[in-house]
């Protein structure tokens, strides 16, 4: 090693040891006869110290002209700071330098290396790898790399086999657009990149490898909205012989063992959730539990007292904003102005302040008497100090504009604390969803997720009202990841495919395959898979790796990693046996 | 769970306890009013017994009906057996059952389901989720596992930091040819599949990660030759302010934990050898070092005695065969027919038998007499029982296929045992390479790799003699992986693409990205990539994990994990603005 020690390892133990650092160079001080220089590498700072006098003149004029991000070696004696640093691990030594060796000169960085730098979001995009020298970036990937190490020994110790299933695939047309690889052995042909290895997990489990794991890259070809990327990663399991229970306990475990190992903090348990109580409750399959604010009904209290709003509306909901009873009618006129912008689309919003007094103000004080406020009060177990807020409409679409406005109330009032986690099962998903589109139904997971036993005649009566065994875990309003007990027999897979508008030779066409497998023995399983992206967004770390990595970047926001037909060789191209249209 | 142990797990401190188990249905025998089923699952088989009169009829009679490969659970008490099974560890047991149930009925299995099969290649390529219920297939997969773990484990302990590096990226010419990814949210653009995440860990140590690692699928559009994949599992690493050594160490570390941690194996020292030597002593740049038979040259002492064959060729090289002084004439035949095949391409054998009581007998005797060949034996250090075996002609071609004769002979003699591990570092490799079809040099390892400090002189003199700060890992001859120091400035990268024959315009366009970086502080490092299909090969596991998941594999032997145009939407050919060529 060029080192014979890191930049973050030297103490009050090492005086008077020679040693050798090497890194790139923080800072340099030069000062009445003395030189500092801030020694950096991945695990710390040591200060580097040249004193004149004792310093041999070249070696003092060779620190002198040492700029920031050099790359250098030194060597020297470690000796006791007079003026010790608290703030860094290093800091009570410093290393005073015999030696120095410039192993690579730096051009000046484009922005300042330090956790608090000048560089603005595409300057430090543009020089990522720069960027990435930064603590705070560099932590995130850190971070990353000991969830997916805790991740695997959870899962090991669990008896879980991690199988690589393979990324060039024949395509299996569900859900999004998959991307296509032309074939150059196989002119005119494609391989498809897998959106998840579903169908290989299962056929896993009919080969009876009883637990398998994967930390897996997927692929999708969609536009690419502000949270997605082409390609992201996922905790992909699949386990047999197992009910719903078994799952959620084996991957509320995995979550648990993540929060202690990765971050310090002993979770609390997973609340368990219907998917019916969530939209009733939070009108949203995600909510976030860092707060309650449940929805309260008052349809049946606030209508009949002649307020033609709430009279005609299916449904009068609202929610108790602890503590916000003190809001100036100007911040409740902006909370009005908020939920009727087009992306909640209310068309106005009712409060009712609980005074300090024990009387009520409210925007409809010309229908409801106090004694009408104080019941809706009591039934949103309101209390003095407190404010109602209230929509009205049609069921589906008020739960959905109340969830956002629930979720605004709880930021505005810092009821979304970062630092607190508040982790939930949602379960009971129904099976089937409608797509107006379309006009048929879709599966809501996936179409190899099973009804509830009970629930199967309801298929053919009210294929709507089928609940799945299927269910999501959700981290403060994050989805983290999501799973199902599968069907493992052909003829519900069947049953499926017909309800989902398969034909019947569509269906063989595309899953063959696997209903022919479940005919030789499939073992009932079932299994999850979890957003490793956004699971590492909730501990602070790198959400999605490709912003991360996918240097070197250019300022139009454009995909760099993508080329243009120009630099593709019309040969290969040919190869291939494809043609790209002109733009 | 559906069970309360698993089928591997029972053992006489269980009896007298009520259990349940699940699996697959291995055979049912039926004696005398007893059944016997054999269960098995992932962790082993467990005897249930049926005992008429003491078993409900009803019982005894699903039982007896009970097919290969049925899913069943059955609950029962554990009870002794009277003849214990020493070959299995449930075997002191057996569970008297109470109760069953049918979970999944099984076709008739198209092969038994027992480590010996009678299905042959085809079928259990076509059933490959049933050839993975065999227990030796199952096997394979379990130890990559295990593999992925130690090396995950070893690699975090050395301070190794796992980044998942993009897969879909930008096409850089190098290698072999990329997959290309057409892009709908890009018409007309295309990704490509990375060949190895090279450029991208460089960059991390521009970036002061310091020690980085991945386990990483890897892709390459070529012919697929029998050991050649589309797609290919890797572990790359990459490190810092290291010398050539350190990095042997630290993968020597890697290797000989594996070894220890996997097989039980304490590896032995892994030997060093230069480029230089393998080519000399062995004509291969991956020796075989379970056996020794190193060549022996022959030049000097048998030119000029008449023999024009050896007088005219370039080299007379020769090994001996310890022990095979007794081969018959016909074998001996056997051998030279041997050489001569086109795959070899030997004009012909020369061979030296040492006789008993100290004699010689060659198929050159006309041209040499005793005192000749025992001197050719005293070089060789052959003895008694001996047989030298001699080629003749072009240096390099004589070496290659003299080569080859030595790892034959090895085989033949028995000496490469499967059970015996001869690890080598080959070091020193040439930089450059002479393409005779393109009449210009390559780089033998890749364009980043750097010279030998003392040998740049020659880059201009003599390029093809520069040896380069390269490594292989070589294991009972196979190249397992290997790996360079990189350069790590400006001068010398584009020094070397100049080389290669790049103008400097292209190699700013290809390569701009990482030269520019590398005037931003870049720490001198290097690295190295495992092949770790390979390597799971030598340890008995899987070779290609494609080969064993790849499944449902048809007969012809074409990759079924492929699309033919027609199975790709029209329409999402015209999203991607491409159009395949009629074939």
């Amino acid at each position: 090693m060029l080192r014979t020690h890191t930049c973050g390892e030297l103490r009050l133990d090492h005086v008077n040891q020679e040693v050798t650092l090497a890194g790139w160079v923080q800072r340099v001080r030069n000062k009445g006869g003395l030189i500092w220089v801030d020694l950096r590498d991945r695990y710390g700072v040591t200060q580097l110290i040249f004193e004149e006098g004792s310093t041999d003149k070249a070696l003092l004029e060779k620190a002198a002209s040492l700029g920031r991000e050099f790359v250098i070696t030194a060597t020297g004696v470690v000796i006791e700071r007079a003026s010790k640093n608290d703030k860094i691990q290093t800091g009570a030594i410093e290393v005073k330098a015999a030696n120095l060796e410039v192993l690579n000169p730096a051009k000046v960085p484009p922005f300042i290396i330090e956790d608090d730098t000048d560089g603005g979001d595409e300057l430090r995009m543009k020089y990522r790898y720069l960027d990435l020298r930064r603590n705070v970036v560099r932590e995130k990937l850190q971070l990353r790399h000991r969830m997916m190490q805790e991740t695997r020994k959870y899962m090991d110790a669990a008896d879980f086999i991690e199988v690589e299933t393979p990324v060039l695939i024949k395509s299996t047309p569900e859900g999004a657009r998959d991307f296509v690889v032309p074939s150059r052995v196989n002119p005119g042909e494609f391989y498809a990149l897998p959106q998840s290895p579903q169908t290989f997990k299962q056929l896993l489990m009919v080969s009876g490898f009883d637990r398998y794991f994967q930390i897996v890259k997927c692929f999708r070809d969609e536009d690419l909205r502000a949270d997605r990327q082409p390609e992201f990663t996922q905790i992909d399991c699949e386990m047999s012989f197992v009910s719903q229970e078994d799952i959620l306990n084996t991957f509320e475990g995995l979550t648990k063992h993540l929060f202690r190992e990765v971050k310090g903090i002993e979770l609390e348990e997973v609340k368990r959730m219907t998917y019916e109580d969530a939209m009733k409750f939070y009108g949203n399959d995600k909510p976030d539990l860092r707060f309650d604010m449940k929805f309260v009904e008052l349809t049946n209290v606030a209508q009949g007292k002649g307020f033609s709003i709430f009279d005609v509306a299916e449904l009068v909901v609202g929610i108790c904003a602890k503590g916000a009873g003190e809001y100036t009618r100007k911040q409740i006129d902006e909370i009005t102005e908020w939920v009727k912008r087009p992306q909640i689309g209310a068309k106005g919003l009712v409060y009712v302040k609980c005074n300090a007094d024990g009387s009520f103000k409210s925007s409809v004080d010309k229908f409801y008497n106090q004694e009408d406020l104080s019941a809706w009060a009591k039934l949103a177990g309101a209390e003095a100090g407190d404010l109602l807020l209230i929509l009205s409409g049609e069921a589906k679409t008020t739960r959905k504009q109340l969830s956002e406005l629930r979720l605004k109330m709880g930021e505005d009032l810092g009821l979304r604390d970062r630092n607190v986690f508040k982790p939930l099962w949602v379960v009971d998903f129904p099976l089937l969803e409608w797509d107006e589109e379309t006009q048929r139904f879709h599966a809501m997971h996936h179409p190899f997720t099973s009804p509830k036993a009970e629930d199967i005649p309801m298929l053919e009566t009210d294929p709507g009202l089928v609940r799945a065994n299927a269910y999501d875990l959700v981290i403060n309003g994050v989805e983290i990841g999501g799973g199902s007990i599968r069907i493992h027999d052909r003829a519900t897979q069947q049953l499926m495919f017909r309800h989902l508008g398969f034909t019947e030779e569509e269906a063989q066409k595309q899953f063959g395959f696997l209903m022919e497998a479940f005919e030789y023995g499939a073992p009932p399983h079932g299994g999850i898979a979890f957003g490793f992206d956004r699971l590492c967004a909730i501990f602070g770390g790198s959400d999605s790796i490709r912003d991360y990595i996918a240097f070197p970047k250019n300022n139009s926001g454009r995909d760099v990693m993508i080329d243009s037909p120009s630099t593709i060789a019309e040969e290969q191209l040919q190869e291939l046996s494809i043609k790209v249209a002109l733009k």
